[in-house]
């Protein structure tokens, strides 16, 4: 059998590549550069799965994750997995966090630890492209006084050392991705099924929809709303539900994006 | 009559300060670094208005900013406005694209970009925190090596030039921002309802809390769900209506975040 190979948004040792490990175990990882490219691949079966985020604690649903999905009808999400999100300061081998200077890191994870830059003023926050691309460009420079915020896995890809662990202002960042495959069926079962509704822009046509599920006594877990491109009266409407298997959720405009 | 000042976050020149200007006219702008910041001034009745992205077409609904105003029951939503997000490329005055080897900006701002980037193989992308501190830097630096992707009014504001408009591949980013105050009322009527809505995580809530908006003809313009922080099974779900001012949607799990 082949190999299982998981795929994931980002540089080697992203957050997204620790959620794949995390929940596949030792499988090959392949990194994309873009959403778009990670989708492509998973839709032409190059990789078994793909990591793609659809929630985080602080910034909500990720909608165009479900986009994306709805586009490649072949893709279905096969299950689920919630990662914490915890950055590290990370160094070369050798550094200590008083020899820092500089910390670079993407715009957003250098937000995110505020309170450690507020802490170590001797340290400044420089932005760079992505997390684990920071921790493999300071490898590259080796010099004890640049490190860079990022993942655990991004400090051992690159053979840099964690300075200090977890120095995020917030501990509820989470972040939810669905595992989406166009060649496996579902990996366990979740009870869990992800609809897309194709809904008209008028009075009572969510609640309509939403009967349906209320008269099975289905549950609603999550539900993101999208203006449809082009057609600016129209809706699709992403629900994603605790329902069993034998659950009656088909109609002439409903597609099932995953049931796992 | 003391002058409206117009909270954004950002630096000068931000796509924010772009919308708040566009709208608003020729008023006293202010940024601040964080949206909770942006918040606080705006709580505190430190600022007139204070502009508050809440959707975007490509990423979609920004939930942590309808936390924030939840989260701060004096703030209401008194306007709303939406901006093409247009990214341009910038450099010093002299400069010519032809010259540049390097474009700095936010890696969100560089990744819209990329289709240029193929073009133009001799520029470099590199990141840096935000768009419009991008054009402040390069003018700082004064090479015509150097320059910046950001809005044209971060051009304007560091009195750098717009060396080609447009640059981003997809025309369809706008950013919708609602228009926030604690001390003013609405600006204009445009019979549109914002409310939180606290439900049990449980079978048919949400379609239960809608039926009363069907019932009273009322369309739903946006949706947003969320799970209650500390409270895992209890979820907020934000609400947009278009609603008349006498349309009846007071209750006890309701909380109007504006109407206007």
């Amino acid at each position: 059998m082949a190999r299982t190979i998981a795929a994931f948004q980002g540089e080697a040792g992203a957050f997204s590549e620790e959620a794949a490990l995390a929940l596949l175990g030792d499988v090959q990882t392949r990194g994309y550069r873009t959403f778009e490219d990670l989708v492509a691949a998973v839709d032409a079966g190059e990789v078994t799965y793909g990591f793609l985020p659809c929630e985080n604690t602080i910034t909500g649903s990720i909608a165009r994750s479900y986009d994306l999905l709805f586009e490649h009808p072949r893709i279905k999400i096969v299950d689920e997995t919630t990662r914490r999100i915890e950055q590290c300061a990370i160094g070369v081998p050798g550094a200590r966090l008083d020899m820092l200077d500089r910390l670079f890191s993407h715009p957003v994870a250098l937000e995110q630890c505020r309170r450690f830059f507020v802490q170590h003023a001797a340290i400044a926050a420089v932005a760079a492209d992505d997390t684990a691309g920071a921790v493999r460009a300071i490898m590259e420079a080796g010099d004890a006084r640049a490190g860079a915020i990022g993942g655990a896995l991004a400090a051992q890809r690159y053979g840099a050392v964690i300075l200090q662990r977890s120095i995020q202002d917030h501990d509820n960042n989470f972040t939810r991705f669905f595992v989406i495959s166009s060649t496996m069926g579902p990996r366990r079962d979740l009870g869990r099924i992800c609809l897309a509704l194709h809904l008209p822009h008028e009075p009572g046509s969510l609640h309509k929809a939403l009967g349906r599920f209320a008269k099975q006594n289905i549950n609603l877990r999550a539900l993101v709303a999208r203006p449809r491109r082009g057609e600016p009266f129209e809706y699709t409407f992403y629900v994603e539900l605790d329902a069993a298997a034998e659950a009656d959720l088909t109609g002439p405009n409903i597609f099932v994006l995953g049931a796992y």
